[in-house]
């Protein structure tokens, strides 16, 4: 932990995050030059706020995985490179804080395209305004991925309308790891539709897979959704193909690290899977989407690098003991190799539909560059 | 733990377990009137040996899953029977004890095959030769069980062969949960080939898959590889689509809980997940089947009744401290409700073969009717 974050005490996220609609998950507080965030290391357990005010804690923040999530982790990075050039804000400085943030973490592909866009706006400045341009340039991207997630969710609660209004019941989601407002900078992006239906007063129940090795699934998205007060169940990942099979889902909503131009999609480990169950049992498998998430200069899902991650959290389980206090457990002998890929790629022919900020559409080059022309030829 | 396993000191498993070829997971000491099981639920961390001598520790310790593993049960619920008619051997008590001892654990079809077995080997028979008669036909049942193994152990190893011998490099197979020795009295069914392999020197690395919630790929599975020196990584539930789509993963070796007279395959929750991954990337899914987890009166899997339990196994994680005690940790906030299905059914089409004592087979009911013709028509 910082030292700056000595002294900021934990918080209820009531008292933390000013807009309880939006649940934000990051806050730049007006003139300040440092953010705060939720350690999610801490959760569910507790919610502590840490304060990153220094480049090198932002970047650790970023790697150590206190932050998470594509959409924050690119959030995150701006704002880093907005106090790197607090620090100093000359051209070797700027490459330097670029190439620290860009390589802590290697699939999502929000954090390069948030770095880039900073770097993009501050090069041809001079020194002394590039700190400021960067500060606002952040607070943008923060702002957009709030708006962002919200039309995502928009777009979802069309199809979560069509199921209610189909048949009697829950509409029940399921949804992997989480891609929820901690995810992002509010409002999640797979979360998006499910809370926007709960405030419509749908009645929901999500499917929530824990998502091991890091048990985001558990330790977040089931959080979240007790938070909101939407009805769930945790279960293991290997289960989500017998709840398919058993009738039990109606569709599959998860979040996207990186979506390829082709509109295969790269997510937290365990997702493809998924697809596959949803496909061989006819549910409707929809990825939420986020702009910044498509990868326009990479073609297809097999050239995105999938992040490696240490054997620990394989091995080494932390959670609450009876006394209360947070307890890492190891689950195999000493010395048993494990193997940790962070991140899978689902084929965009499993994928029914990919939900954006524009709407839904098919997972097709053709549709992607169809519904985002701006983009094309952008990377 | 039964009073009777107090005094039974823990031992290592090779002093436990006279045969080092197949590793024996439970003993009955010949002319004694008990049996010695591993206690499961220690391992990896300590190999406690677990005295069973009444009908009631044995009931618990199918029901506790201090013993599990199909074969294994089926086993180990034939000398409960004995026991049982030790205590008492008429009718009536004979009816209560196959009721208690079935009602332990509902999917693995072995239990109640074996305790059909012993029922109709001692009904006819004067009370008086009943309990001798029943440990004869539960030693019989134990030692047909470690010859089944290893009779599917050599059918598996002429798949393994074949794929050694068309390219360079270890044969890489992939199993889940604990079809091991440890899941049988002793070779395990879909260890058995590999074990045999390692045996002829065959180069082998073998995917464990940590098999969530129970953790019996941790566990037990890459605790038994360590003991025989087989090459192992361990990896998440949710990773074993991208294992195969990476190309890493030669076969896929499954065991089984009942098999339907269609074919269709019900073992450990996760077991369908990987199927539908094998079909999806051309990998070839064998299930590891002894003739007794045969169900011929079920006609598909729809029709296995999948055991439902406890929330605990999904939100709680027993694993070793750093001061090397156990200690269980609570992974999602208190009052998170889990759904915990121990079971899947995968649907005979997405399997390439049953590897049965009598050889491997297509998962068709016309190829099991040709193979196992003396059993057709008996429940």
């Amino acid at each position: 932990m910082s030292p700056a974050a000595t002294g900021v005490p934990e918080v209820s996220p009531a008292a933390a995050f000013s807009d309880p609609a939006s649940y934000r998950s990051l806050l730049h507080p007006p003139g300040t030059r440092w953010i705060d965030v939720i350690d999610q290391r801490a959760l569910p357990h507790s919610c502590p706020i840490l304060r990153l005010d220094s480049l090198e804690t932002t970047a650790r923040a970023i790697g150590e995985m206190w932050v998470r999530g594509a959409p924050l982790i690119g959030a995150v990075g701006a704002f880093g490179l907005a106090l790197a050039l607090d620090a100093n804000p000359d051209d070797a400085h700027l490459a330097r804080a670029h190439a620290l943030l860009d390589a802590t973490r290697p699939t999502a592909v929000n954090l390069r395209w948030a770095l880039d866009r900073i770097r993009c706006v501050v090069e041809g400045l001079p020194l002394d305004s590039r700190a400021d341009a960067a500060w606002s340039e952040a607070d943008a991207i923060a702002a957009e991925d709030l708006e962002i997630c919200h039309a995502i969710g928009r777009a979802g609660l069309a199809l979560l309308r069509a199921i209610a209004a189909a048949r009697p019941g829950p509409v029940r989601v399921m949804t992997h790891c989480n891609a929820g407002a901690l995810a992002t900078c509010g409002w999640g992006t797979a979360t998006a539709p499910i809370f926007l239906a709960r405030l419509e007063g749908i009645p929901l129940h999500v499917y929530v897979s824990e998502t091991r090795p890091r048990l985001q699934g558990a330790n977040l998205t089931a959080w979240e959704m007790r938070q909101r007060g939407v009805d769930h169940s945790l279960f293991v990942d290997g289960a989500s193909g017998l709840l398919m099979r058993k009738g039990l889902v109606d569709v599959v909503f998860v979040g996207a690290d990186r979506v390829a131009a082709n509109g295969d999609v790269c997510n937290k480990i365990g997702t493809y899977d998924k697809a596959l169950a949803a496909q061989d049992n006819g549910v409707p498998f929809y990825a939420a989407v986020p702009s910044p998430t498509i990868d326009w200069s990479t073609a297809t899902g097999d050239a995105i690098p999938i992040e490696v991650r240490g054997d620990d959290e394989v091995l080494v389980i932390t959670g609450r003991n009876a006394d209360e206090g947070l307890t890492s457990v190891r689950i195999a002998t000493l010395g048993t190799p494990a193997l940790n890929y962070a991140f899978d790629v689902t084929p965009s022919r499993l994928v029914t539909g990919l939900v954006t900020e524009r709407g839904t559409v098919p997972a097709t080059p053709d549709a992607l560059g169809a519904l985002f022309p701006d983009r094309l030829g952008r990377t």
